[in-house]
């Protein structure tokens, strides 16, 4: 077989072009499954390039499912058919560019503020890790562990913390688990029932868990500066939910001062406490970074929740939770005899995700491309900047687009679903919706491509006017 | 580099003979990491053995981590010494048979009844399924799924539970969720907060998780055929906890007559419900097996608890519950918005390795490693019958042990003890420990080898006389 890989994109890696056309061949059928293809020696003389570039472009192929390489054998071509067509219907657009235009119009383009980016998922190293983890030497992985999480993966993201969050505590102080949900399940059962006040709009999911477990909940207003720590202080409440590193829905960043002003009401009476959600602090595109609030609590008053579902893919399921020293006692006593609900190999997966590096590559890479795709974003919206107020732009995935004309939410989410755009309107994020009556949307855009933010705001400027 | 395998043991087959050679050179460092080994074809040569023979030991290493293939180059030792040692320390009594006479004495022979054997797990396929799971092509799998855990894999496991346990059902009354603690904690938010009868022995945390979860729990004492059905018709409990297949840790198989009583008395009052645990189901040796409790359970009343823990590993954290119908809408309203707490790579692998036919190849293999272990067990135990009784030996992994002497449970542990071996008492497992003075304990024998049952149960008898 001769593979003549044209290499007429000038500006693509030598490698990229031969990976991208043998995919290609294999995707359009013209490669079929099971067929073996040239040594890496062999393509590389009939190319005229070197051994290592034409090995880079087989190991993406083999990261990806296209090849599979049988020992002193070769690699040979995977059946993808099935999977293939599976990943186009449930992934949507993705591969919309290549489609003919009156199909296109068919595809919504979907501003989910709850997406990710995908396409950039460091497959290829969690493969190798998961393969390296899952070795006979390690049978003991296999048996039940410690119920906070193994101590050496607590370690690992007490020290991502310390250096990137600015949180230092121990790993004792650290409890693993299976999703945030459930990590306050158990935090119910550490710190009981108590009133609590959130922001308002806040994170749904939370409200939900925290209603469902019984707790009285009383939803507190925001200024530009995030929660009001007057409307907090007679609010009665005794734990406050908030996310002062880029409040879900509204984009808040909050200022030092206003965080001071949280801790010092945590501080003000026994049994206050914080819960400090940092879902997506990682990704911040303006200003200098604010440690997390558990970074500067001094009296010990800050719960901190983490988690790797925007940092590395929901999917993982894999949450933490960082306790006041005082209160490991109490969770030792209520909660100590649970099992961790995440598997550990998963864990040792995921601490070498984090100790050798990879982690730290893959969120430079990440910000990069969440910055690019931000400042697409950002650009793009230029021309809808009479019509409307850009909030929330400082950090995290998604923004907010506030009527100046004074339309409703409910106008502007019909108006877009006509022109195949869907974006996502601020009032159901609302504690007490029928209160307010919104005039914002929500565009995330972590799981578009460039060209989809393009076309996207392109509809909606459109449909908008 | 020369193999000179010495095929001196007739009874093993002859590639696990080259298997084990080459593991012990590797292991002894004897063949150095990054050495390439002769190729399939020039080692069958060289030994006079076929082909295929040769690279299932070559499989079998490379699932080991032993080796390491990469494509067109051949098979590579991989670097393991680091991984070993911690495998000999953490494992313990493992590799003792190859250790000088004085050192044996150290080790503890452990009988515990929480141990699964390791040695057997399916590596291998898991290895592989992982592989094959981790494309790009499977992308969605990142994504967050199904909050009852993915259609498939509910599909593929009540396909298993007809089968294997007679249990019908549908896969909308499922959930699947990481471990059967946590899915007590949603159990709790869809019945509500009411009184639980136990059988008392019970299994120590399900009843710590009811009493953290605020349930009222009632002991309900048994007699040779399990829970006393009028003990738990005046104790006024709503809800009973019964491990009718084999109750842990008294190891009684509960019979027909008394499932249907209490299944009569789950249906004399609306509200009451059963709770089986079917948690080690799979293994059963003496007697026909008898249909999961939910196998004919007409009136809607049994809530079904299983678990991949016993039959796969401790660590897949994979256990499932099947609610009545008239439940689901109850649990939809109450905890359909909690989000799956297994990720959706491992409901993959899992799903596969049940419809592949992986699972049950694997449940016949160890149904035979473990029958092999029991009967073992059982044989050794005959020196021992003219002193104990010996109980619960017709399924699961351990058996009990009780004292015709009237020696005490506590007499017998010590003496154990001082004899190198660790056994359990039953006292533990009362929940009203006080009121018996127990002179049973319990052997688990699962996680050990037919040579150190032998030694155990030589060093009891001795101990004990």
């Amino acid at each position: 077989m001769e593979l003549l890989v044209p290499f007429d994109d000038k500006s693509a890696p030598i490698y990229e072009q031969i990976y991208r056309f043998i995919k290609e061949e294999i995707q359009q059928g013209r490669i079929l499954a099971h067929t073996k293809l040239p040594s890496t020696r062999q393509l590389s003389k009939n190319l005229g390039v070197s051994r290592s570039t034409v090995q880079l472009a087989y190991d993406q192929l083999t990261a990806e499912g296209y090849l599979e390489p049988e020992a002193c054998r070769g690699y040979f071509v995977a059946e993808i058919d099935v999977l293939l067509s599976m990943d186009e219907k449930e992934s949507g657009c993705r591969e919309a560019s290549v489609l003919p235009v009156e199909e296109k119009a068919e595809r919504k383009i979907d501003f989910s503020p709850r997406g990710i980016d995908l396409d950039h998922f460091p497959l290829h190293t969690w493969r190798k890790l998961s393969r390296e983890t899952l070795t006979m030497a390690n049978k003991n992985l296999f048996t039940s562990g410690e119920p906070k999480g193994e101590l050496a993966l607590r370690q690992a993201i007490c020290r991502y913390l310390q250096s990137a969050r600015g949180v230092t505590c121990l790993p004792e102080q650290m409890i693993v688990g299976a999703g945030s949900e459930y990590l306050l399940m158990l935090l119910n059962q550490i710190l009981g029932n108590h009133k609590i006040a959130m922001e308002d709009p806040t994170y749904k999911q939370a409200y939900r868990v925290f209603r469902r477990l019984g707790h009285p909940v009383v939803p507190v207003p925001m200024d530009k500066n995030g929660m009001e720590v007057e409307a907090l202080r007679s609010s009665g409440a005794k734990i406050a939910y908030i996310m002062p590193s880029h409040q879900y829905p509204t984009g808040i960043v909050m200022p030092i001062r206003r965080r001071q002003e949280l801790l010092n009401w945590a501080g003000e009476v026994d049994g206050r406490y914080i819960i400090e959600d940092d879902y997506d602090s990682e990704f911040r595109y303006r200003g200098k970074p604010i440690p997390a609030l558990g970074g500067f609590d001094q009296k010990e008053r800050v719960i901190y929740l983490g988690t790797f579902s925007k940092a590395v893919a929901p999917a993982i399921r894999v949450s933490f939770l960082v306790l006041p020293k005082h209160l490991i006692g109490r969770y030792q006593e209520n909660c100590g005899f649970y099992s961790s609900t995440v598997s550990r190999v998963d864990q040792e997966i995921l601490r070498r995700f984090l100790e050798e590096g990879y982690f730290e590559r893959h969120l430079n890479r990440m910000r990069g491309i969440y910055r690019n795709k931000h400042d697409k974003l950002i650009g793009e919206l230029e021309p809808l900047e009479d019509r409307f107020l850009i909030q929330g732009d400082m950090a995290g995935l998604h923004v907010l687009l506030e009527s100046k004309q004074g339309r409703t939410e409910r106008e502007l989410l019909e108006a877009a679903e006509a022109a195949g755009v869907r974006v996502y309107g601020l009032s159901s994020y609302f504690l007490a919706p029928d209160q307010r009556e919104s005039h914002t949307v929500i565009l995330g855009y972590a799981n578009l491509t460039q060209e989809q933010i393009e076309e996207g705001i392109r509809k909606l400027d459109l449909a908008w006017r």
